[in-house]
């Protein structure tokens, strides 16, 4: 099983407009086989910062995702209008 | 329900005994009332990042967590060898 943590930076007057497109984004993802978790979450101090939480059967169905007619769409529409680059750690367990 | 992402960054030399000295907080965190999940997990591209990932009934289930005999006494332990501040987020689920 694979966990992936991928926080994001949206601008501050994107974050409705990417919640929105991220929509979409989850309501298809959860649909692929092998996807078992991809929820979005907001930082409750500070919400300019978004994270997808994700959980996948395993690193094939990940990579399967990540060429998805829906992620090679969406994603780059979100890119836009983020403020940087996001931080994606995709993690194994230790405890 | 409350999620929490905590995102630390031990030094590389430390790594090992982070794990260790975590791996008592995380046996004692699980058998506190309200905790649904506390697990660690590491960054597969790089190492020098660890996660903990967690999840609470409620809030007040996290506070009391936090004033904890266990997090009380190792979390200043584990202090002592970061590299940097940790990132923590207190996440509500948008999507």
């Amino acid at each position: 099983m694979i966990k992936v943590v991928a926080k994001f930076f949206p601008k501050e007057k994107k974050i409705d407009r990417v919640i929105e497109l991220a929509r979409e984004l989850v309501e298809k993802t959860v649909l692929e086989e092998g996807c078992i978790k991809y929820e979005m979450y907001q930082d409750e101090k500070d919400p300019k910062v978004l994270l997808m939480l994700e959980e996948w059967e395993s690193i094939e169905f990940l990579n399967s995702h990540m060429s998805s007619e829906h992620f090679t769409r969406i994603v780059p529409q979100l890119s836009a209008y983020m403020d940087k680059e996001p931080e994606i750690s995709v993690c194994k367990k230790v405890l």
